[in-house]
């Protein structure tokens, strides 16, 4: 028997995950939250061009005390907006774990998410890909393993990303980077998103890489977090503590 | 107080080693052994243009019971040839440890360095620079966290380099990956030597690489271990043992 | 006014192909041309998601005589297979120009192909991205500065993917190296594509690399080789051609 | 018969290139000339290790007159400072060309190298190797093929670099970019020097990529000079005209 899912967010990224999680076949993905109330009560799967139903989608004004209870899912996954975290604490106390993938969280909304953690098992992890946790993971073991070595960050994306990458960012702040300095942002074309992690001492160099071909890495992460967190019991995780079970 | 060295092998890599070990405060080179009697008696140091008195050179024809007594050393560094072990046997009586970082052991001497490890500490890696251990070790961990990626190796090295890598066929055998197809050699120009390790999924790609910017990585990597193993009773380590304490 | 264009071709790259052309406005899509019936009569733009209609859909089964009449084009593209140069030869007559991206030509089509060259202005090329043939030109050109250079080359693409690349052959060829020795291929993951050209000396490295981030850019190539056929009289071109103008 | 050559300088890089002159079998070094004393009337061969007389030394307070006049070379190649320019314009009286390499230049020295090049041939490139001005060649070809590709460099060099890489400057320089925003500079460990520009469209990534290994390639990059410049008459050039003729 596998995971049932239910899925919050189906923008962009979101419909990605949704896909995702159809083609797992360990996973059951129940139904989909968005914020809009268009396609409402049509199947997810059915939008992504599959012949059966699943997924079935819910409006933001959907009645979600029931829909928890009615339909209770293992796991609820979060692709939406800060604020959804209220949406579904009453999902808890139906035993339903939850793993979030929102990047820019209010702190009132990350406050509240904490809380759940009381109650059952959270992940949290603003950059779900499986590489990227490896990324910053390696590179912090190589930092223990190399202190002296320099390090620097080079992350390139397309042309119209405006922020210095998030991930670049964290990697740099995990490692007691001068963000400032240490963080190289390169602006060209269509890339996806590539990071590059640069170590350097005197007589040789060590490069860990990250390239991300498609969005549907996202939802890859988010299943394994879902997995993984299925064997928890309640408080707060990191992506990174789920792969680093198996770096030790 | 520092840690005192013999060197076996005076060649291409060896002067390389022996410089960095000069250069190494926490280190003290007490003498070199070389296969020819060229220079004996005199100083690695002023061979490599140092002023002061460090090294005293030995040919391979020396009583080697006297030196290995009158001049113990903590650790005898090995970089020259497959049957030096024979040579050295007699120092590990005296507590010395062995550092070997011979890449063609004929099976009789590998034995042989074998059997000093129910002797005294024994260290043994065919590639001793820091950051192809890390770049292994790392390896094995990330086929680990994502087992079904697929995975091959790029091996770029100097036109003249007739076999392929021997770090890259070990690799191979340690993913348990098919040496024939997963290991691609680039042969061009004076590249001192560059190994990628590529791990493929459906949406991401993870690359790790180490490149050589000078043999001094060799030497760099050969006092890491030497010191590390200081704190060893006998028996036999290998390199990722020395890091993979840190790795835990 | 822009340049009216006729597609063979619908599948999998066609599809995105016939995409591109409808997003260039100094195009219009007339007519595509499909093996089987379906959607015959429709528009390749609603098809697509857009909302006007662009590019009616006709079968290999069509009256190409009226068609190529009736609804001439100023330039055919072909991204469908082999024989279908003997469909539009008669298209010639009215003027119309070739494009070809056609990668496995049976020679006899291929020499139907170059009989058209002697009535209108043909341009093939099996590799029709404008990077790929930069990355041709700029290889052949640093060969001729550094001709004692040694040349390798690294293609990576999608593990599925099974012959060797046919542009790296083709490179291969141009710069007359031993194919077996001299392409390595790596096949992990969902890499769509990616051509690296090393050229060593002692003392220094070039690369030259081309990643493709989606079939997107064979639209663009075969726009451009479009656009550049229309100042040409009748004769057989290359994509080369259409770049080394700009290269002298 | 070969070229004969007078090298201005003999610092860290005056003696690489010394050595690669000394190598080239077309070219003899008659003499070099140092700011300091030391070892002068020695030969620069000897002082590199090789067995035979090459290069006397002389020091900047020779008899330049008589030098030029009684050992008379065809090319001057200058590896010094901005001043040496004035020392040697004695020299393009005998008909002697000048290739200098100097990157900083005093205007007022930069001025008189100038007003040499209406007596004689000079090649002046503040960065001589071949494959960096190859890279800046195909730059600014590529930018031409595909003006709206958004371009960045990354340099990457030695830790203890402080300014951003000269070359990196030019390059920016050369294409018309904003040199605050598109140069990111890498400093790390003991990277020789890396300069690579990626040319970033919406569906492909056009990267070129130089590698330094070590400093004779500033050697090899001043040979090829000299020989170009023997064919040419009076006049001022730079490394990408010597280049680029075979570029057309």
């Amino acid at each position: 028997m596998g995971i049932t899912i239910g899925l919050f967010g189906f923008g962009r990224t979101g419909s990605v995950v949704a896909n995702e999680i159809i083609n797992t076949p360990e996973c059951e993905l129940k139904w989909v939250v968005r914020k809009s109330q268009t396609h409402e009560g049509e199947f997810a799967s059915r939008l992504l061009g599959h012949e059966h139903d699943e997924g079935r989608i819910y409006s933001s004004e959907a009645d979600f005390d029931r829909l928890f209870k009615d339909s209770r899912v293992d796991v609820i996954i979060d692709f939406s907006t800060s604020g959804s975290v209220d949406a579904y604490k009453g999902a808890v106390k139906h035993g339903t774990r939850i793993v979030s993938a929102i990047s820019n969280y209010e702190p009132k909304d990350l406050e509240h998410l904490k809380e759940l953690a009381s109650q059952t098992a959270v992940l949290y992890s603003p950059n779900i890909t499986l590489g990227i946790n490896f990324l910053i993971a390696a590179s912090k073991v190589l930092q223990k393993i190399i202190p002296h070595a320099d390090i620097e960050i080079v992350e390139e994306h397309f042309r119209d990303k405006k922020d210095v990458s998030g991930t670049a960012l964290r990697i740099a702040e995990d490692l007691n980077l001068d963000k400032e300095r240490c963080v190289n942002s390169v602006r060209v074309g269509g890339i996806i998103g590539k990071h590059e992690v640069i170590f350097g001492l005197p007589n040789q160099i060590i490069r860990i890489t990250h390239e991300s071909l498609s969005r549907a890495a996202f939802g890859q992460g988010a299943i394994y977090a879902a997995q993984w967190l299925m064997k928890k019991r309640k408080g707060l995780y990191t992506m990174e503590q789920a792969l680093s079970i198996k770096l030790g």
